[in-house]
């Protein structure tokens, strides 16, 4: 798994930074891509990755703010122009379906693949073959949501030391232990994989959530996550600007990871007001509360291990 | 005026062009700047340029294509964000009030200044305080439309020698024939604007078309221009394939520059099947029929004097 990040700014592009778009990638995992948030030239910013259009099968939209949403339909239509025929899924807030139908119809626009709409609502799970994403409503000006997006765990490792003590050889035999839940050898003898395999690897979690003000309500939805990716328009000075305007400071990032005790923490939707020079500043206010912390901007990728 | 070309290539963004939009720009003459089209990052290619987004205060679509529509709702929410408080009014096909409104509605987007909308047609014409547009129906897939801008005709120059050979010195007087049609000396002498004058100065011409086939019916829209804007798709061998999609080749835009008696032509609207290289050899089979031709790129600007 990989965040590639393709907008890190808020609300107005800037040559900086571009609006809200981040790319999680499961090429791995899922042989796919998904979208969280698509602000204007989102496409324009996957030209300069290796991110194929075509492999991006889901998008969420985290609210119907015009800079986390208005790069949707010259996205949409130009992944049908570069040949891309897969179903595609959005997943987002009660009228990001009219928005999209408006404007692929008043566009005349063709897709040459399905276009699917789920409205998202507080404490939805969305599950996908490996995957379940956990949907929670945050504080905003308008409807915002985040997400938990939860790998399955995985079966553990055979215990071959114990399967040797117990007279198995490896062998073909080894495989058949670990994908069933009890194999009978040729001398008849049943062996229970529950026996002989190690604890469950657990499954990775990646919390992304949308613009939001501070709020303690959120450590469930982020709790022991991978990463956390979580706004901050403000520097921690401004906590009164950012709860007027429903955002976020460096250090309430900073507080909820610390809280929800992640692993890692990422800043995005940086403000404008921020010049190049300040984002050490910005870093340095939030590690001084959560030291993984780290700063997002316009093509920064993280690997998830 | 200048004409500013922000995207010149065709339906989708590729890393050389963007997606549609040319500024005209007028701050001598009006003190503002006309867009036509608006295609996604229309706001993110003026950020490289000295164009000011609040001097902006007419836009024209020439069709509702995505490529020339959707950067209006980021491009009209930022003039907002960045202070522009002057009215703005859109001019453009049916639905293009529909797309604007329904994208700022669902975002949530709230303008600090008047939005207006102007459904164009065949034969409308559009007067400015200094100019005229004349709006013309095209031939492409859905309605498109060409503008011919007109500038008012300004008064001659003053005939210094014939003024001085009647016994008018220079002096205060000389402004007050200049923007009087009769003046009455002191002496008591009626003297005659248009007995002193020489003949008016041509206002200049931009005919700015939208994608379409390539028709004789649009000569007399861009008759005697200054400066013809015409799309070129496809190169001289596509004509088929060009007219099947509803566009021109390089050598049917000379053709109807030719016809027309344009003073120059300038191509846009290149197809992103021609690499970097393939320019010059575009522009040249232009230059086989109307030499005075003009390729535009990204950024290109055009001074018309």
């Amino acid at each position: 798994m990989e965040l590639i990040f393709l907008g890190t700014g808020a609300g107005v592009p800037s040559k900086q930074r571009n609006v809200s778009s981040v790319a999680l990638s499961m090429l791995q995992e899922l042989n796919s891509v998904w979208l969280f948030d698509c602000g204007e030239a989102t496409q324009h910013q996957i030209l300069h990755t290796s991110i194929k259009p075509r492999k991006i099968n889901k998008i969420f939209i985290t609210h119907l703010h015009g800079d986390h949403i208005f790069g949707l339909p010259g996205f949409l239509s130009s992944r049908s122009f570069q040949g891309g025929e897969d179903p595609l899924t959005i997943y987002g807030p009660k009228g990001i379906q009219q928005f999209v139908e408006t404007s692929l119809g008043v566009s005349d626009t063709h897709l040459n693949y399905s276009l699917l709409f789920v409205e998202i609502e507080n404490n939805m799970v969305v599950k996908d073959s490996h995957f379940s994403v956990h949907i929670q409503a945050l504080d905003h000006a308008i409807p915002s949501f985040g997400f938990r997006i939860m790998e399955q765990d995985k079966p553990g490792e055979l215990l071959v030391n114990k399967l040797k003590d117990i007279g198995i050889k490896p062998g073909p035999i080894y495989k058949q232990i670990k994908e069933n839940e009890v194999v009978v050898t040729e001398a008849g003898r049943k062996i229970y994989r529950k026996d002989v395999i190690g604890q469950d690897k657990k499954g990775r979690v990646v919390a992304i959530l949308g613009d939001t003000r501070y709020s303690t309500n959120y450590i469930s939805l982020v709790k022991d996550a991978d990463v956390l990716v979580h706004e901050a328009t403000f520097s921690h000075d401004k906590s009164i600007l950012a709860k007027r305007y429903f955002h976020s400071t460096t250090t309430q990032a900073a507080e909820l990871a610390k809280k929800g005790n992640c692993k890692r923490l990422i800043l995005t939707h940086i403000s404008s007001r921020y010049q190049k020079e300040e984002n050490e500043q910005l870093l340095q206010e939030a590690q001084m509360i959560f030291p993984h912390t780290e700063i997002a901007y316009d093509f920064s990728s993280f690997l998830i291990n």
